[in-house]
């Protein structure tokens, strides 16, 4: 696939017609979406996980920052901290606190699982920006990880954030907690993170890349961010919920919930990458068509992608509709912020 | 610190004094280590952890092949396979296999923690052999991980080795082994891979590297001794005796007798690498003084070295006599293996 223009500092290429279609249909979209942003940034849910986010904010941060002190090696720990403590939504932990609390646990018995979902998240950002992969400079508007510490920092940092996420789990995890339930939450993080979760979907994307769009199909792009994304969303959901010892069958509804909103997620990205300008998103815009990346854009064209984004998260908050609405407000409202998300 | 030329294929370089020195006791070693060598093949406890060894390579073999299946994705499975299956003589699934044993334990009991202990310390061969780290080209004589599959999938293969590690123990350690023993193994596993292990320890090696000799001081080269190898070894002993579940004073026991056979490894890894020639190793020789890497011959000398070994072998020894000498032959037999290797 060849690459197309579709923001500031994208490469610009020649176009075949499939690109061309979609190229089109970005921009007959991006004034769609200019005159519906503001009606959609009132949405009542999303209000709501945007105050939960800012209720819980302060006491994750203090979470993180406490997770990784700064001692010897300092170097080391600093580059770990870098990139850990560089702001982003914090998305994870708040999906896992919520579904905690939704199933009647505190905010306590989850944090330590909500910091590790990060440090795991921040792991495959920094090894994901490393030259031999996606080649970023920049993430969150800072210097890439590697551009600041060199490489083999950068490589390491990531494989002790991702020990050290294991290790917190099974240490921070309040005593109240029954053992089983935490050794249960460390094999799902396992898995999601491995060959069969994010990294598994990290090397079908990979392989995917500069292919022939015709090879790429919408199952290998739903492989890809099912398990790019969706499994560690999953499993920030399940083991919030798990840790607070919810039943079989609400550990598999929430897990439900989270893989449409962890593909809505994916699908929103893909169509942010090719509507919005690099400053909008904080990172690189314009990229995945630069490399010939296979997008729901690129597949099924923006309108549809549109489309498919909004019926995930509807299906998704239909998931939530018998349990308390103030205690599933949360979740609700993440719904309807992935859905309006702008970066 | 200029490199010294050790062994066939080593960069040649220009000697100061002190480098002359030991070059001078390298040589003179050397002969007595030629003479030495075959008594000490015959030490009989030695050949009880070759027995050993040999006992349970079948099962320790078919347990990493069936611990990670040829599966989608593919070439992801093939590369993490490639490396954890490329023989090597699986000495840390030995040693948390015999301290189970030792403590009354089973070999099933142990397995998957042994599994997962080889998928980290191959996870740390495959990251050090990166172009960006250590750039080695060669492995148990075989091309590096990233020779073959490229350093992108070099670096999600081993990221995959690591999650999947815990993800193991967790999942596969039998139901009989009550959850508290299985929690605690994970975050002692955690621990020893992480800032406060091995991966500390590698970057205060890589911070080491060609600075002046006189900078790096027996100290630091005992913390990244301690970290970068000696931490993965004790976890591998107390964890099969925790999985057991020995008492504590036995664990600290065992705990502190894995810490001396580590520091000795490695003491006798710095006497080989400026001792033996590549093919003898199967790794690039002398390539520790080539990169000016500070080790026990550059600042003690090679006789001193070699003492310091074997001191740390005979207290790791003495730590052992207490219990019944049946079982613990395997532990009594991997010190004096670790004396007298050759590779």
């Amino acid at each position: 696939m060849q690459a197309i223009l579709c923001a500031p500092g994208a490469i610009i290429a020649r176009l075949n017609p499939r690109q061309k279609k979609v190229n089109n249909l970005r921009q007959k979209t991006q004034h769609l979406r200019a005159a519906a942003a503001p009606a959609a940034a009132v949405e009542a849910s999303e209000l709501d996980f945007g105050n939960y986010i800012a209720d819980k904010n302060k006491a994750i941060e203090q979470a993180l920052s406490d997770s990784v002190p700064e001692m010897y090696p300092e170097r080391l720990h600093e580059s770990m901290r870098y990139s850990l403590l560089a702001g982003g939504k914090r998305i994870r932990p708040c999906l896992c606190i919520a579904a905690c609390e939704l199933m009647g646990g505190t905010m306590e018995v989850a944090m330590p699982t909500a910091c590790a979902l990060e440090m795991i998240h921040t792991m495959s950002l920094i090894h994901d920006d490393l030259p031999s992969m996606d080649n970023d400079d920049f993430r969150r508007g800072k210097p890439t990880n590697h551009k600041v510490y060199g490489e083999e920092m950068a490589i390491l940092a990531g494989d002790a954030l991702l020990s050290h996420a294991f290790e917190y789990i099974g240490r921070e995890t309040p005593k109240s907690v029954p053992a089983e339930r935490t050794l249960r939450v460390l094999v799902d993080v396992g898995k999601c993170v491995g060959s069969e979760g994010l990294v598994g979907g990290q090397v079908v994307d990979i392989m995917s890349e500069g292919a022939d769009a015709d090879e790429v199909t919408l199952e290998t792009l739903k492989y890809i961010h099912a398990h790019k994304t969706g499994a560690l969303l999953e499993v920030s959901v399940t083991s919030g919920a798990i840790l607070a010892g919810a039943k079989e069958e609400d550990v598999e509804r929430l897990g439900k919930y989270a893989q449409l909103i962890g593909l809505a997620f994916q699908v929103v990205d893909d169509i942010l990458d090719c509507t919005q300008t690099s400053e909008q998103l904080g990172k690189t815009a314009g990229k995945d068509e630069a490399v010939g990346k296979a997008t729901y854009p690129s597949l099924v064209g923006l309108e549809e992608s549109k489309k498919i984004a909004d019926d995930l998260i509807t299906e998704a908050k239909e998931l939530l509709r018998d349990y308390d609405p103030k205690l599933a407000a949360p979740l609700l409202g993440l719904a309807d912020f992935i859905k309006n998300r702008q970066n």
